[in-house]
């Protein structure tokens, strides 16, 4: 732990803090953590979202994904995530794994998820009115050989791992 | 582009700035871009290194990386990291491709490369003072079996990408 620690600066998603470990002056930034989701429609389809993200100042094509409210666990927080940029609900969720984002310097640990067998739901609660969002369906078929349009890391580990676990020996995707 | 920005932090990696894109207020960390490489050496060893990462309070297991220098490409870039790291050198180095690591909050884009055949240099450029470095060496025939262990992001995507295009039909590793 820290020596020392001197909050800078406290976002509304994001904080920044300056601690001091040893000789060492360490700039973090805070996180409340996050979830994004593998969605596979019953049509076969990967489902993704394309967006302005304002910090590169162009919009990309990435998983469905979206922070932890305040008391929130990832598993409603991605049902909800989903269902808002999507309006996909139900399907059979599996916890893939855990990962720090970018541990080097934010406390961002995010949750992933494959949701397979999602369809559409009755009402779709309106995305925040803040976000823009176009939803993109990939056959699974396709998405080995178009990875390289992922410019999103998280989205590029998702689609991975998924290929990996749901492979058959062969390494293709089975037929549905 | 946005409206207007106000730069609140500059640190020595990170700085922050809230900017203001139409109705929307978005807070921004900057970062100068960095380099990760998933390194092979003449054993047929993964080369990875574990360190204390404060921001998690946790020592974490992952692919050589660091920061890009003013004015420094990607490749030498990625050649000088993994020999302060690893003390690796030489080897045939691949782009694999380059992504954004935390597009929803953060500036920062990752060159990921493959440097295969990596041998020790001569002279092992000492390790920065503030890095306390672990180097991990994995079989390569290992790797798919240990991914479980992973909790960092670009290591996971990155060891998964090498094994996706280094593999043969079967999804084995080839042997060497």
């Amino acid at each position: 732990m820290p020596d020392s620690a001197e909050l800078l600066f406290a976002g509304h998603i994001i904080d920044l803090t300056v601690e001091q470990w040893g000789s060492n002056e360490r700039e973090i930034i805070g996180h409340p953590g996050a979830v994004a989701i593998v969605p596979i429609d019953r049509d076969g389809n990967v489902v993704l979202v394309r967006q302005l993200r304002e910090a590169t100042r162009r919009r990309l094509l990435e998983l469905p994904a979206g922070g932890l409210k305040p008391g929130e666990e990832p598993l409603p927080c991605g049902r909800r995530e989903l269902a808002e940029e999507t309006g996909l609900v139900g399907g059979l969720w599996t916890h893939a794994t855990t990962f720090w984002t970018t541990p080097g310097f934010c406390r961002e640990l995010m949750w992933l998820y494959y949701a397979e067998g999602v369809e559409p739901g009755e009402r779709w609660t309106e995305p925040d009115p803040d976000e823009e969002l176009e939803v993109v369906r990939w056959p699974l078929a396709e998405v080995a050989a178009r990875l390289g349009e992922i410019e999103d890391l998280k989205t590029l580990a998702g689609l991975l791992l998924y290929l990996r676990d749901r492979s058959g020996p062969t390494g293709s995707v089975p037929a549905r």
